[in-house]
């Protein structure tokens, strides 16, 4: 009766926190795009072209300065992703200070800021980090006195919490329950399983039904429409050769980009400590966001380099040939597609690994899908234009570039963060599952090679630098 | 470094068993399909009806019970579906008799007869099992000397095991990941996750190369092509309170499909303690055999009773009405639909629980996803029916009865099984993913509802009925 009781209230918990976090996850993809949007507006008060830029520049340096300022003076500890803090939570390690209603505020406003301002992270990991907060602020409520004297129950609830922030972050509940298993270290309890279940369904549902009211047409759609016809998407042995091989590119990039990130941190802490007049966090998102703002200039390389990393994704994942199909930025059509896709990608190889630095919420999940899809698509584009009529193929069934581009966003960022869970995430995310057994062979693959290097992920990484 | 070697060797060992799950499930699958064609042939031998039905009958009855013969002689632990003892197994329990070659060859062939002679019975169970037997039996050879001796790395092969028998049956790999997890009782060890994907991405590509070389193109996409239309797929709030009440609905058969399946059980019990005469177990499959031959014969109700479940899920997922598209069986549209459904579910919901209880391996994972199917299609046809242009539906998107289908099936499945791991599994053999929401809340109502009535489901249900 008393484990029906906790049971219960277990279930009404979780169905809470997927309703709280579906609708705050879509309420802040509205704020940011909302701050994305004035940040047009407020560049094109003026005509000259630099003029704009620098609009558009102290636009980026207010809004970061402010989530910063923010951030410090609230909850110094919520800054960065968050998610290297919930591992160590979830195994059991008490720390209790990134638990409470003040990091609750910091990361909502937070992560709005640091990704209104248009410097390219992501809101994953610190989402996920916020839905553990809500999940154990609720807890501690008087509502949920059941349930919060029982530590091993609170442990389930905030791994179910994990689940509940992947899902209302991406509206992918499978993606989020199999990574709540990768985020617990050794054992996961199978209890677990059906609270991550119910809430990561909630918490999607709201997600979608919010999301897409807003940004489409009422419904439960997927985000990102691929256009795939599953007719012609076949894939023969040859092009799984291909979809190791972007595999392994990925794997190695993965584990460079873990060491660029480690480099950076570690040479902005030796500077901290030598120097009075450069520790400032101030001065790192003055210096990321001015080179930031240089490279995604919309009218330096194209407009392609402004793109948010989701806005980016789904240009890329386009299944289509880009000629034929209607583009978020038509400038990747401009000059040499090559040329476009090789700074599209280096831009984010040097950006995201240290743009993170910063000390304000935020992830890269997002923009290194955005990455990894832009070297995806790269080989994508080789491949048709190597093999497209050739005798390697099936049937002449014509190589798919958006194909590539989501096997190679899946893989990047599965070599990055060391979890297989990113295959499911980003194929619930897609509009379509003919590419399924690609998608999982070029993460497998990637992971695989990743590990091999380098036994620290992104996120063992971090909680080792810190 | 020892650690290393058997890590190594456990990969080697999960990408054989996939290797070879995935080219043994594919040759079962076109033995079976190559038993039924003969049967067809057989039973045009002669010209009258009765003496078709007789030959009907005749080929279903000796193909029937030379596979219960084989079964009998070789290994009669064989019989049943195998997930039962899986779970006994992998919890730490041993029964090595039902690990060894006798059982391996008799759960291939006893599968393959069972299934050929036209009994509605599923493979899923059994071939489960069976990768569980393959791997045990590659461990004991001296080739995997090294990861012989460790007892809880043989348990994490068995289970990565598993996973690889769901994904190389359905070509499902993330769903065999996620029923491996399931049918681990209380802790899953996070080791196995790595492997267990491993073998099901092995696994699923292997079968969806050969299913689809043999069956349709090469290549790798899905098995049942259901044609929706992702713009098109957009469900609103009062469709997804009809998903609901179709999940409680399958929640309440599927409780009953439990327990007509005890019942009968019980009954033949003491059928077989009471009686000298009716004790033989070909007598049980004659009169199971008899009735499915009454019930399925083609020229009876219409053809559509004699589809094989995979045959009539892939039906009645079709997305469009079915005036439109190409059937398996045209004759669903002959007289009234709905008393089509109506016989073809009623027909499904007697004769699958009492035919798993013919001693034979056999499951029932597929037989009632078209049972479930039929249900759900009977939901969309008459929401169809009743909500089509009416203001209750958004922007007059359509209702789509495939999707009530799939989600029927994969609530019914996963309210008999008790196991959530069916949406994924469902999810992964349709060709398309915008119906990724409603199919989580159906499955989700109908798992509540079923454990809510009662905490048996049908693997439990069995284990303890033996």
């Amino acid at each position: 009766s008393h484990e029906l009781i906790q049971r219960n209230w277990s279930t009404f918990l979780l169905v809470t926190v997927g309703v709280i976090a579906g609708l705050l996850s879509s309420s802040m993809d509205i704020a940011i795009f909302q701050l994305g949007v004035a940040r047009g507006k407020f560049m094109h008060l003026v005509d000259n072209p630099f003029g704009q830029w620098c609009l558009w520049w102290i636009y980026l340096l207010i809004v970061l300065w402010s989530g910063i300022f923010f951030t410090s003076i609230l909850a110094p500890q919520a800054g960065g992703s968050g998610i290297p803090e919930m591992k160590s939570i979830i195994s059991g390690i008490h720390l209790k200070y990134v638990l409470g209603y003040r990091a609750l505020v910091v990361k909502t406003f937070g992560i709005t800021l640091a990704l209104g301002s248009g410097m390219i992270l992501g809101k994953e990991g610190p989402f996920v980090h916020l839905c553990c907060i809500m999940a154990n602020c609720l807890i501690r409520t008087p509502l949920f006195r059941h349930i919060r004297k029982n530590d091993f129950l609170l442990q389930i609830m905030l791994g179910a919490a994990c689940a509940v922030g992947v899902a209302s972050h991406f509206g992918a509940p499978v993606g989020g329950v199999l990574f709540s298993i990768e985020v617990t270290s050794t054992y996961y309890p199978t209890r677990n399983y059906w609270y991550a279940y119910l809430g990561a369904v909630t918490g999607a549902t709201v997600w979608r039904y919010v999301w897409n009211s807003y940004f489409t047409h009422p419904g439960f759609t997927s985000i990102v429409t691929t256009h795939f016809v599953p007719e012609r998407s076949r894939f023969g042995l040859v092009e799984l050769c291909i979809f190791a091989l972007l595999g392994f590119t990925c794997g190695c990039l993965g584990v460079t980009f873990v060491k660029l990130n480690a480099l950076g941190f570690r040479t902005w802490r030796r500077i901290m400590q030598n120097s009075k007049w450069f520790r400032s966090p101030y001065l790192l998102a003055f210096v990321f966001g001015t080179i930031t703002c240089i490279i995604t200039y919309p009218k330096l390389l194209g407009s392609f380099m402004a793109l948010s990393p989701a806005a980016a994704l789904s240009d890329l994942a386009n299944a289509e040939t880009w000629s034929e199909t209607s583009l978020k930025s038509k400038e990747w059509l401009n000059r040499n597609i090559f040329a476009n896709l090789f700074f599209f990608a280096l831009s984010r190889f040097i950006l995201i690994p240290l743009s993170i630095l910063i000390p304000i919420p935020c992830g890269l999940f997002v923009p290194s899908l955005s990455l990894g899809a832009s070297v995806g698509r790269m080989f994508g584009e080789i491949s048709a234009l190597l093999l497209d009529n050739t005798a390697l193929l099936f049937e002449n069934n014509p190589i798919i570039p958006g194909v590539y581009a989501i096997c190679g966003a899946a893989a990047m960022t599965a070599s990055i963060t060391h979890t297989l869970s990113t295959a499911v995430i980003v194929f619930e995310i897609t509009g379509n599952n003919s590419h399924i057994i690609p998608l999982l062979i070029t993460v497998l693959v990637g992971v695989a090679t990743a590990r091999k290097i380098s036994s620290l992920g992104m996120y063992e990484s971090l909680s080792k630098l810190k």
